[in-house]
């Protein structure tokens, strides 16, 4: 899932993200709060219609950057107090005004709110940390049922009139001549900008799992996460700075106990090895900044390992970024003009840049999913083939 | 014709510029001298195969950055002392040298190396300046002719060893086994990475009219440079801080001169109403960094007049940027999204701004061109009805 923090995908439009088979983005509600505000993404019928993308979302709690941007805070068990990065202004996330935002900003899947255990924290304090996320969890999930119809796009039938959410009229009470912003709700519909879910369709709250660094209380946060129950489950408070052995250790310690037929998110991770590795474990969606972020840096991700573009070698390689990759940027550029992008401090740079580590991570996926369902075949082959049902 | 100052229209990948029908693009030959330096261009082939643009491209002198862009100059009649203003490095050009340069860069059409007289400037000064730019247009023809085969591009059978310029070996020479950067000259043809124009073809120097604001002069320096003579011709030395009524003045005091079945390039000009006011006037050609700088402002041209996309009121407007305008970008996003993102300080605004802005300019250049093939035609059909030759 690229990261879209502020509803974009740094320097990529929504086409080419398309063209790359994203399926699914992430909007970080921490950003999208503060800039431009949930209220106004509401009103604009929701993050979907306002950065007119028509596939998945999916927003995290705000819960993160709450703890990584800000060092001024406060943590109570009723949320946290903090001050906005960009202008200094207090404000305070609670599970339930975590929930009223995501569902202001309604995303497909939205998450708990929940809290980031630092790196390092003894296991007194880690368990501390994972009471208070499960609390968290479960006052979550009640917001989210009590209010899971405010969802912009929703079609329930409420008599208009009725304030929902911060005195707004429910956008789509009222009928088809009911107007939003103006334009007549049929005349959105037909444009194909309003999606019609199902009047029992909703947004899909995800649970998280944390407990630090230690087995035990991982596998304790799983199990009390999943006894809440929720549509889909997360792996949070990793990639915070602990080795990578040990990431992958909390991950094998909860994977066993989050249901396998229910999505299964570890969040922050990782590079393309680590991405192809968890996905092969069991792990079915991730997120991470870095493909974007390192792009930024004429970091390229190739099919021949790593590569800084900026380096003077490149001044003159006619070669493609990547000979085995079929992007765009790969199918027509040069080495030495990324290169030269990158020198010069063009914005193309970003651009490309981006668009080739976007599609090898894309690509990195599809790779695994080929092999699962190939070796999903074979199962199911040798399995008719025995007469044993796979 | 776009700006694409070093080898980039800022933000805009070359697969979009296409889409939008940009059929030429401009080079600043000053910045691409400096970085990534003539060289460079000429050993990857030239400037098309570098930034792999297929269709046409311009290049400026460099005259006007030396002067626009470094303070501390010395002009004499041999040329120009400046210093890069990326890293203060000393730096001469000349004709002479301005010609190897775009030479070496190799795009379709360059230009003679003039001096943009400065504004105001008094009649003995301008006419100072126009004789000078003349003895520099008889020189820059001269150089060019004298090597204008040594194009990167070009398919003269010129014996491989013999240094041309620099001391490097001419490209194409030596057939097609000769290898440029390691590739076979049949492979990069077969691949449709080399254009192959007739041994006969080369760049084309256009001659730049200059004489400050007085009509006197502007009409003695068409004359003089058409005298010199070549296949195009610029008015420069506008857009220099005079009012626009004296810019109209000065064009329509030089158009009669240049010769009708020549193009006639005017340069640094305009905005969207310029644009079209002089094309209806005669003008062939133009250039101006207005549509992709404004873009990065936030300065959007639209069918019912500009506007500033970072204005509050538009934080919640729905409809497109422009209801008359078919892009990519006033058919996908609503004006509260560009606004968003222009607040949010992300590249997707100056990326979707510069597509709209170019679109909108693009469009005006086709509505000029589509009104004159109307009117053409209109004069045809009465010729033929009343008998007279149109």
């Amino acid at each position: 899932m690229p990261v879209g923090t502020v509803a974009s995908v740094k320097g990529v439009s929504q086409d080419i993200l398309e063209e790359l088979g994203v399926q699914i983005l992430l909007g970080n509600t921490y950003h999208l709060y503060l800039r431009p505000g949930v209220g106004q993404v509401r009103q604009l019928g929701g993050l979907h219609r306002f950065m007119a993308w028509p596939r998945a979302i999916l927003t995290d709690s705000g819960g993160f950057q709450v703890f990584s941007l800000n060092e001024l805070r406060k943590v109570t068990e009723e949320g946290v107090t903090f001050r906005s990065h960009l202008d200094g202004s207090a404000h305070f996330f609670s599970p339930e005004s975590a929930m009223e935002a995501q569902i202001g900003l309604g995303a497909d899947i939205m998450m708990a709110f929940d809290e980031c255990t630092e790196f390092p924290a003894d296991r007194e304090r880690a368990r501390q940390s994972m009471e208070l996320t499960l609390g968290w969890a479960a006052r979550s999930k009640k917001y989210f049922e009590a209010h899971k119809r405010e969802v912009p796009w929703a079609t329930d039938h409420i008599a208009p009139g009725v304030p929902t959410w911060a005195g707004e009229r429910n956008l789509a009470g009222g009928g088809d001549d009911h107007k939003i912003a103006g334009q007549n709700l049929a005349e959105l519909r037909s444009a194909g900008q309003v999606r019609t879910p199902a009047p029992t369709q909703t947004q899909a709250l995800f649970g998280i799992v944390q407990g630090g660094m230690d087995p035990a209380l991982r596998r304790e946060s799983a199990e009390r996460t999943v006894e809440i129950g929720f549509p889909g489950y997360a792996i949070g408070g990793l990639s915070v700075g602990e080795p990578r052995a040990v990431t992958r250790e909390m991950v094998e310690a909860t994977l066993p106990h989050l249901p396998a037929d229910k999505p299964r998110y570890l969040m922050g991770v990782g590079t393309p090895e680590e991405i192809a590795e968890y996905a092969n474990a069991g792990i079915d969606m991730m997120d991470c900044v870095l493909p974007t972020r390192a792009a930024r840096h004429g970091l390229l991700f190739t099919s021949q390992g790593r590569l800084s573009i900026k380096q003077a070698r490149f001044a003159s390689d006619q070669g493609p970024l990547d000979s085995n990759c079929g992007c765009r940027v790969c199918r027509r550029y040069s080495r030495a003009y990324l290169r030269h992008l990158y020198a010069a401090n063009e914005v193309l740079a970003q651009v490309l840049n981006t668009v080739h580590n976007l599609s090898f991570y894309l690509d990195t996926m599809r790779s695994v999913r080929h092999s699962i369902a190939l070796g999903n075949r074979a199962q199911l082959l040798s399995g008719e083939q025995s007469g044993v049902k796979p």
